[in-house]
């Protein structure tokens, strides 16, 4: 199960895969070059969260990787309050199982630091690998003279296979030694814990509390995507960083509060990794109120707070999706008028993960048949939700033009073929699947809506993912 | 969305197409020859159940086709117990709709036939639709002189696009003056329902009883694929038909277990259709005793019916997933030892269904690490039957040899990725996942075995369902 390092020769091996139809045409080329494409999303300047200070460092975890930086350290100058949402998959990878005891072991205050590897997972290593992890949090603490149990720690990779930990010890004062709040100290930090993707996924925002408006706070989030080019790298992690000070039960639910309606409403290909992690680090460095949970009187500041957090990790996952494997569209899927949330999020959920919707959005087809036919598949939806007569579906195009009807209470329309094309043609697109249950309030609709975000599956997905590992 | 016919200037966009990678290499050729590959699963001859006839008979439900069977019939001579198991899709076709009313009306008895259309489902298509399903029983009950709501109805094609009635109803009198029960006139309606798929799917079979068995019964069924290269045909047909004599209840509930076995435990894509049906027809004209549900005295009977059924659907389902659209492989997941029958199919089906999974299988790589991620995240599965300290994942070749362990007991092996290779160079492949749950009967474990087959994710089944339409 071991892949072999990719000799120096590859550029043959790729000539003949590329004739076979087996090149990763979408995937990071070797020099990591950004695609002309991706250049748009990287930020060239940014407002960075005070008392933060962040490196991208060259380990080589990877012995194919000779200069690349794949191990990232995020830490700050004061002790944390924290919070980290996990996968929810069975098989829990070392470095998640260490991060949750962790946590919970400091009741989410006095973390400093954040510690990152790419090119090995280390899941599925057994007690070898749980020790691999504790080691990585416990260097980091000595680097700086932090309690114990002060670091959370991350890996992304291969599974099946122990950490080269030494390297990866040898190198933390290295990586300790680098920390800098630059802009270019984010950037490269970012980049360090990406694996397959093309381009690093990185921002950064200022926002206000009603406590205290003229008060400026920072928040700076990195994610790396859910890319599985080389077998078994399977893996999203984020780090939201915030100057802001955020008691830790506040924290955490502001943190699911968000993934729920961010990284957890988005779809590359519907499979849930062993090693998922989003944390967020909240240092209180900008001063102002601690924002509480809303039982205590600060609540507006949470309810901000939470919009704030919400609106950033949408942002901030929707960069994974442009980042899919193989993927051309970008679609948005919005579930609408429907007299229960989870319901609607389940039916826009099934609609992302359908094989026959995302190559018909690949083929550039106005397919509708296939997505109703996923609405009404969808498991666990309440009884009553889905009644098909008042089911409508429609293309909303991105450019504000009006939308494109193509079924109405569960009636066909007549499609304008040309339209739809010329839709189908843009990367962006937005389906919006109207229940028909009615607006807020009225007796017996909720009206809620949800919101998924996912890409096609194209002929590159299966080049990428079917990609011989020798 | 109403595809355009094919012109006969076809085949220059074709070229054009395959240069773009977009040809439809998979799927059925223009004239219908079957391929080679295919040709071992068409049966030379057959052992067909007394007193029931069929026809296959051209229409031309798509205008496109000028020659081929798309009417299928299958009559009895006597009326018939049936029993039908339908979509769970909340969008249901109008003749699944009125085919569950039939069988409901008739309280599943009475049945003398069931008329099939391809070429068009019949789906999504309002009032008219129904009217249209209802006009295609009552026109072959005259034919027959059968009384009222004597047939039952199916369709498979397009979604949201009206029969063309007219054609369909001129055609039923010379279906019916075309049966016949020799082996060419089961094989050409077993053409006759078939859309998109590359071969008919046909098989035959003779049994015995306990009561009598010196007697012998005979079992037939045929299928269609889930095949949906044309946009919008997404059905699975059934019809097995039997001269056993069997009551309704025990007729339903045999086909429900058998059914869940074989035709629910396969997986293309995991799209499920608004069109689905499995119908099956018992007339007893073998003679023998009635078989009943278990509370009677006959359940000697019932026990070897399920048996024989379940066999049998699983013959004939496989059949399915041998043609998936664009499958190089045919793959059997089987979970052991799981201490809950249902969790065990649950993880079964994800596997099936995981892109990541499918992607590797074409890739001919021993991807463990997806499965292990697969098993790990699947949903609705009973707290304490996946425990990581116990799962191991192991390939089983078809050929004997012995297996080849991937994962013991959470531990992950060493592989031998030479033998690993050559073992994914076949077709046929069994993946087992051994949750560890114990032998039935020790204490807390079940020991539940689930199967499922399914095939691989290719770059054709992309090129298929990403197929422009015009």
């Amino acid at each position: 199960m071991i892949p072999k390092p990719q000799p120096a020769t590859m550029a043959v091996s790729t000539l003949a895969r590329m004739l076979k139809g087996q090149v990763r045409c979408y995937s990071a080329p070797l020099d990591m070059a950004i695609p002309a494409s991706k250049q748009r999303y990287i930020p060239t300047s940014g407002t960075y969260p005070r008392g933060f200070l962040v490196s991208g460092t060259h380990v080589g975890v990877k012995a194919s990787n000779t200069r690349f930086p794949d191990l990232a350290l995020i830490a700050s100058e004061t002790p944390c309050s924290a919070a980290a949402v996990f996968t929810t998959n069975k098989f829990q990878a070392a470095p998640v199982q260490v991060s949750r005891q962790t946590l919970s072991s400091r009741k989410g205050e006095g973390i400093r630091a954040v510690v990152i590897n790419s090119g090995c997972a280390n899941a599925v290593t057994g007690k070898g690998g749980l020790e691999d992890a504790v080691k990585m949090g416990q260097t980091v603490d000595e680097c700086s003279g932090a309690e114990k149990d002060s670091s959370l720690v991350m890996s992304t990779g291969v599974i099946g296979q122990r950490l080269p930990i030494s390297k990866i010890l040898d190198r933390i004062p290295t990586a300790y030694a680098n920390l800098a709040s630059s802009h270019d100290a984010w950037l490269s930090t970012a980049r360090a814990i990406c694996t397959t993707d093309t381009f690093p996924k990185l921002i950064s925002r200022e926002f206000t509390l009603p406590s205290s408006p003229d008060r400026v706070y920072r928040l700076a989030g990195m994610t790396k995507g859910a890319g599985m080019i080389h077998p078994n790298m399977a893996t999203l992690l984020g780090v939201l960083c915030t100057d802001a000070a955020v008691e830790p039960a506040a924290l955490q639910s502001i943190l699911k509060h968000s993934i729920s309606r961010s990284f957890n409403s988005i779809s590359i290909d519907g499979d849930t990794s062993t090693n998922d992690t989003i944390a967020v680090l909240a240092n209180g460095a900008a001063g102002g109120e601690t924002v509480r949970a809303p039982s205590s009187k600060a609540s507006a500041d949470y309810e901000a707070l939470q919009t704030v957090f919400t609106d950033f990790a949408q942002q901030l996952s929707q960069l994974v999706v442009r980042d899919g494997e193989g993927a051309t569209k970008f679609v948005t899927v919005r579930v609408r008028n429907s007299s229960d949330y989870e319901s609607a999020r389940q039916i826009a959920s099934t609609i992302a993960r359908s094989p026959l919707v995302k190559t018909a959005l690949y083929g550039r087809d106005a397919n509708w048949g296939r997505i109703l036919c996923a609405v009404g598949y969808t498991q666990g939806v309440a009884d009553g939700v889905v009644v098909p007569e008042r089911t409508s579906v429609s293309f909303r195009p991105v450019d504000g033009s009006p939308i494109l009807k193509l079924l109405v209470n569960g009636e066909p329309e007549t499609v304008d073929e040309e339209r739809a094309s010329a839709i189908l043609q843009n990367e962006d697109l937005e389906i919006e699947i109207d229940l028909g249950g009615g607006e807020k309030g009225a007796a017996g609709c909720g009206g809620e809506d949800a919101v998924y975000w996912f890409c096609d599956f194209s002929h590159e997905y299966v080049t990428i993912n079917g990609d011989y590992r020798t």
